[in-house]
């Protein structure tokens, strides 16, 4: 007799949802249901799946194998809260709210990807960690038991380790992204394609490989070239955002890291 | 008979000199000597390619073929200034430096690699961009010669452009690289391994091969999840450098970028 699928209720229809959605229900699990407070979202998500539509946390059946919570962190402890209690396992994935804003239920975990997850690009889960909390050892057994089918990554944390991780990845994902669409309307403004920086983007990365990104650091901030910079600030002028942008940062290099000359 | 080697001499001993000197060795020019106001520098260079040392830049021989000045923007002008009149041809590599920084000689141009260059690392010269200009037609031939001797994507631009890809190329490396920096700090007071953000780094720029970088922004500025991000401020308390840093990047995503909801 074949296995019955365990069934899954996402809550959320955003990037995390979707991708996490999508790998679990390739891995074989059935998901059952999605709500979100954008009814548009919760829909298209649900399409894909072939599922039932949530208008309402309170609406959700209280009897699936688990609960996948992926709305925003300012929306967790109100989506929770009005949740059936459920003898399920109740897991969040975020990467900076404590595993107790789920307290209230019997078996809870924290599910939670070091990644960026965008809905137009799949993304390869086998190596990305899966950061995993839970209320108690059966609990957290079952969790990795899930992360491990996904990615050969899979990390224990504390809530304050995986919020140090968000903060880290914040800096090295979400700030580093931002350099990159500052460079992106710099090249646009004076006509100019930003695919062109590709290879400097990929080597930069690449040399984090090699070495820690401190002695990876090259440019005219850490060489103290002054009159570059006073050049560069000129340049940017027209775009006041950016140039205060280079002002604080190129300071910020200069100031932790040693000066070296030539 | 055998044809004779051009030969170069390189004026600097930092990163872009050794890089480029040796490329150009491995593309068969002979490299004759190096100058750079490091002595130190200058013979450990030299010595990779068993040349002579020049301690002051007027006393560079005047008879080679090619000249490759890789030394600060601040110290381009008096290297220039000092260097003797030549028949060979003189380039510098700097991004934001004009080509008439050179216009004293017969026949100059620029040679820049929009790259970032360590000398721990190799880095593939095939598909790194090299932007040049020249003083005339012949010039930027010449140069054009030797710089597709070494990469596929050679790209006539003028100073201007060339200032502006300079720019964006500081936030596109420079500045995110400081962002790495700042995610190992954060890990490594919290005794955890900047690693396990490297496939969230890759992917960061993965995605640019798909995607507009500001489609590709996520995190919790973009979101507008403003209880979270008063939590990593928290966080950075012991960190004031990272904290203002967190702050005002913030701040410049949700400002320029319109805010999502979940």
């Amino acid at each position: 007799m074949k296995k019955q699928k365990k069934d899954i209720i996402i809550l959320g229809a955003g990037n995390v949802a979707h991708a996490l959605g999508k790998e679990l229900n390739a891995k074989g699990y059935l998901i059952r249901g999605v709500y979100s407070r954008t009814t548009k979202s919760a829909r298209a998500l649900a399409k894909y799946f072939s599922c039932d539509v949530y208008a309402d946390p309170s609406l959700i059946p209280a009897d699936a194998n688990y609960y996948l919570i992926s709305v925003t962190d300012e929306a967790l402890p109100e989506v929770a809260s009005r949740m059936p209690l459920t003898d399920g396992t109740v897991m969040h994935t975020a990467g900076s709210v404590p595993l107790d804003v789920l307290a209230r239920f019997k078996r809870y975990g924290v599910l939670y990807p070091l990644q960026t997850l965008s809905k137009n690009k799949e993304t390869d889960f086998s190596i990305m960690p899966l950061c995993i909390e839970a209320s108690d050892k059966t609990t957290l057994k079952e969790i990795k038991k899930i992360a491990l089918e996904m990615s050969e990554t899979v990390v224990e944390v504390t809530t304050q380790q995986r919020k140090v991780l968000h903060v880290a990845a914040v800096f090295a994902c979400n700030f580093s992204n931002y350099m990159y669409i500052a460079a992106h309307d710099i090249l646009k403004q004076a006509g100019m394609d930003f695919k062109i920086l590709l290879p400097l983007i990929i080597e930069t990365v690449e040399k984090l490989m090699l070495m820690e990104p401190r002695q990876a650091q090259t440019g005219p901030a850490i060489r103290g070239d002054k009159s570059i910079m006073q050049e560069h600030i000129h340049l940017l002028k027209e775009m006041p955002h950016y140039q205060k942008i280079y002002k604080s940062l190129s300071s910020a290099i200069a100031e932790i890291l040693a000066p070296k000359k030539d």
